[in-house]
């Protein structure tokens, strides 16, 4: 039973039928999945999500597809964990990591892939691509193999060398010279070309809705209660809004009683055009060029920027931008308290949640969640020492070299 | 609730109580677990595990350690996916891959470690360490950052270097001159130095029981049923033996009727120690100078080798021995079939299941489960090829270099 209706404009409200669409053609604005959320809260009960599957589709009656044809690899249901180590090197109270490296591909697009791969199967596609800055390609490419579709997967020729191969053994890698945003603009142009399903381009709207799963299971795994304050690292800012989407969707369908979340955006200041925005107090998102090791964020145009501010204004949020130094000993805080390895990106958001909390705009009596979306094994030369200097393999080998730390 | 009553002599069947304490002071065998069955068959049922973590702590009646205490990174319960592509690929019927890849650092060894880093604490131990190829070292670092601990991980200083890196980054990397045995061998020595616990030393008996969590989960994902063939990689024996444990005490405790599952062994050529033995139908396992990509699994002279074959030929299996060409070849397959990216060790599982398919050792009308233990992203460098030349980011571009493949 599917329970998507429609897809609707988010600007001027006129809805479409649901087909590989992307934009309105009256005003140009984004195109949303609209949901008959009456019949959906007839439907969805904490109980019965309880008994589906440990994977994204125990929200399956909040998604566009039918969840019996599910091209599934077991995205979503990562853990949730409490943070109590690394809370306390950052003079806070309760702080969860919700631990999206676990995902099947190891970064949180394994959830719009899921769905829009899916969806493509029901709209007859045969071949699915996508403009990706290295993690959205290792998604895509994974699930069209797991399908037995064809896919082309573009990214920019100088994303971490480990994402290009690993994709390269699921799928077809196109590397592009220029950066996200001109991939993304080829990507645009190649949907007019073939006959494709780039599913973050004409499958947008039904991709996206994937991500909103990420606010269901913080939902859930907290005993369905809401957190106080969320952050959520910022490059298409897609992310951030569906992560909105999804608490007022909870509310919506009676699965909780309010959505007060605080929902604040965290970038690298390499790439902080919504940062930036957010700090003068702009609507207008200047596109920038990005210069950062974060490039999974390096989005320097981002499509729904625009609307991440919105949401971070209305709940009360920041967003806020750190250094390519903060990033990295982020990444070893995060490391070295509670044992997760996150690519860049994770260490922009425990950067940016380091800097909140310096700065009072997160306080010791909020509960705090945070979102580690895509894995360290993918982006190991931001971490890289020495190689370690091997000892023979004797106590005395051992003794001569580690005694004489302490 | 710990069911757990004292450790047993696997040889002589003579009983101690729960320590650190890993061999039978009377005959040297090794010491395991011994549970109160009918006290743990009187307190579980399918439906307190259904309620119970999407983690391997939902089978804690059947763990030493009290999960209440458990040092938790989500390890366990991951995805068992149908694999239609790579059966069709194979002419076989029904294959299941259990996808150990997606536990919190990226292989099964995550599941033992879970259980002998909690149960580390519970004696009061300050330090924890481990003799590794490589997946145990992330595993053990990773947790003991989590509880707090302090760790040593002494691997052979040849391995892969993305598991040094991302080791490093959570924990203490001890890089040894010499292969696996010798590193064991410094590790057992070192039991009698220092006062720590080395997970598969002096805790191993705890350690090697989180592994029966595979056993346990492929039975509840196929509706508490158990499969007819399952395929294991053998490093040091003890997965194998823990499976068959596993599937053994779930009919123990009255959740599975009978159990009969023929258990399989796949090894790389160059580290053939268990299946040369079954080959010429001896019970001696000579230990062997490993020479494999297969890096996770290069133990020559493997602890548990003779109990692997033992179980092996009990249950109507068979161990076969792959090539390195077979196990690239084999890590393709399952990319391109199911999406799936695994370590060399994977590549041993597939190209064994492959191998025993053309010999008629599994037949289409089994159903099998095969054991994924450790991911891609560790061992790029076995599938690495040229970087794709980039395009230009223009539609013709694309069409120039693609429109020429077809």
């Amino acid at each position: 039973m599917v329970f998507a209706e429609s897809l609707i404009c988010r600007e001027c409200s006129r809805t479409y039928e649901l087909a590989p669409a992307y934009f309105c053609e009256w005003c140009f604005g984004p195109l949303d999945v609209l949901y008959d959320y009456e019949a959906v809260a007839e439907s969805i009960s904490r109980e019965k999500i309880a008994k589906g599957p440990p994977t994204l589709w125990r929200y399956a009656d909040l998604l566009p597809v039918e969840a019996s044809a599910a091209t599934d690899l077991g995205a979503g249901f990562t853990p949730l964990v409490r943070a109590d180590r690394l809370a306390e090197v950052l003079g806070l109270g309760e702080v969860w990591v919700k631990n999206d490296t676990l995902n099947p591909t190891n970064s949180f697009k394994d959830r719009p892939v899921t769905v829009a791969v899916t969806k493509a199967i029901e709209f007859g596609i045969k071949t699915v691509a996508c403009a990706s800055t290295g993690n959205l390609a290792n998604a895509v490419a994974a699930h069209a193999a797991r399908a037995g579709l064809d896919s082309y997967v573009f990214v920019p020729h100088d994303i971490e060398r480990s994402k290009i191969v690993a994709t390269a053994a699921l799928g077809r890698v196109v590397a592009v010279q220029g950066n996200y945003d001109d991939v993304n603009r080829l990507c645009v142009q190649l949907t007019e070309e073939y006959p494709w399903g780039i599913v973050n381009v004409n499958l947008r709207p039904y991709y996206a809705e994937g991500s909103k799963t990420l606010a269901f299971e913080t939902a859930e795994q907290l005993g369905w209660e809401l957190p106080d304050h969320v952050v959520v690292p910022v490059a298409s800012g897609a992310l951030l809004t569906k992560i909105a989407k999804g608490f007022d969707e909870l509310v919506q369908v009676g699965l909780v009683d309010s959505a007060e979340v605080r929902i604040s955006g965290a970038q690298a200041e390499g790439c902080s055009p919504v940062a930036t925005a957010f700090e003068e107090g702009s609507d207008d998102v200047r596109p920038q060029k990005p210069d950062t090791i974060a490039k999974s964020l390096a989005i320097g145009d981002p499509a729904d920027g625009y609307y991440a501010l919105r949401e971070v204004r209305r709940s009360g949020g920041a967003i806020a931008a750190v250094t390519e130094d903060e990033i990295v000993e982020a990444i070893h805080l995060l490391a070295r308290t509670e044992g997760i390895l996150t690519e860049p990106a994770g260490g922009v958001t425990v950067a940016t949640l380091a800097k909140m909390a310096r700065d009072g705009r997160v306080t010791d009596s909020e509960r705090v969640v945070i979102y580690i979306t895509g894995h360290g094994l993918k982006a190991l030369e931001v971490i890289a020492t020495d190689d370690p200097v091997p000892i023979p393999a004797t106590v005395d080998g051992f003794r001569a070299e580690f005694e004489k730390e302490e």
